[in-house]
């Protein structure tokens, strides 16, 4: 039987709990964006106002992780001023076996992308359901586009085997765009037996920002799941 | 002996002059940018004028070629409109002797780079200057950064054995910005012995948006070069 939607969120919650306390006084943290790293946010804030830990700075992933920082009274700094993330803490829209990812729900892929790949470790924080056995089963491959290039990058997309659909906008005519002014095309692949060389093949593109591949590396997996009615996590 | 400048020009200028020629009637035409692309430019509007050929339109690389274009009564199209390009005429900043280029001077690389992999020939306008045994001899390789991204990339581009250097404006404080917004690294590599390699593996770093290796795009190279003080046009 699935789980409530307050179960869910509950799941959530407590995976971004965890997450937080895998953060130690002087590190440098990369936040990152959706709802379950909102949640990490949050109670990261709180660690610092117990007193628990003491001297962090957090690298945001996005607009959205910059405002929930502030509110929470975490020290922001930016990829200027750091050479290395200590550890980044993120959601996925997918987990497979191999750790590989599929991220860009949010539309902030890129800028989590840069993030991660400057972090010692990064940690993923999902509730149950993003785990899957093949990327690109439950999730289309987000790739963040220059707005002049969508129509012919969606036809490349259609080359390499997949079914491009340009992300459109709710509270707003026409389509997403994100923080850095682009837009995001939706890419269903039947298959993605490799995905480093397809995250390769999209990326070189011309007119391809960033896709929402994330190959080798992700670290830690904390996976919130409701066991009996009571959200747990366990950590892969 | 060195040609001077007025008869460097002059050379350009006959080389813009015989790629305008290669323009058929009812040709999309993809209209580079630099003082070379300039004069096809100026030569196909002298065209369409003078009635030689009509129902072209021109798809421009950049800003520059655009309003070009349009004082020299080119009819324009868009990204959007047009599935593929019959014809893109655009200089480079190396030529090596498979063809392959650095392009992104007039930092225009990556929209240059859409148009050359739309069109069924890419034909490359250059003085002899631009012809090198060795891709990155004399140039560097731009490459087109999310202001976001631009001290990770350069470290990540140090890694790859490059020595980047942050492109800085003239005329305006502080770095030059694209036509889309972002800003330009030129990555000095002592060596470039597999350029197809280079390419992918710089567009794979986070926050790259694109570089200015051409590898296996270019199809006719027209030369301008100055012989017993006359300027002449060699086609490779």
């Amino acid at each position: 039987m699935a789980a409530s939607p307050e179960l869910i969120k509950q799941a959530k919650q407590a995976v971004g709990q965890q997450a937080a306390q895998l953060v130690a006084s002087g590190m440098v943290v990369g936040l990152g964006t959706g709802s379950t790293a909102a949640f990490m946010i949050e109670a990261l804030g709180e660690r610092l106002r117990r007193g628990e830990i003491q001297g962090i700075r957090g690298v945001p992933t996005s607009f959205q992780a910059t405002v929930l920082a502030r509110q929470a009274g975490i020290p922001l700094t930016s990829l200027d001023e750091v050479e290395e993330i200590d550890l980044a803490i993120d959601g996925a829209d997918e987990v497979d076996p191999h750790k590989n990812l599929i991220k860009g729900g949010g539309a902030a892929h890129t800028r989590e992308k840069i993030v991660a790949s400057l972090a010692r470790e990064l940690v993923v924080v999902v509730d149950e359901s993003k785990l899957v056995e093949r990327l690109g089963s439950t999730f289309p491959v987000p790739v963040e586009v220059l707005p002049i290039a969508v129509m012919p990058v969606m036809r490349a997309l259609t080359k390499l085997g997949g079914q491009p659909e340009l992300r459109m906008a709710v509270k707003k005519d026409g389509p997403v765009i994100t923080d850095q002014g682009n837009m995001v095309v939706d890419v269903k692949f039947a298959d993605i037996p490799d995905p480093a060389a397809l995250e390769a093949r999209i990326n070189n593109i011309p007119g391809v920002v960033e896709n929402g591949l994330f190959v080798g590396l992700a670290g830690r997996v904390l996976v919130g799941h409701v066991v009996d009615g009571h959200p747990q996590v366990r950590v892969w």
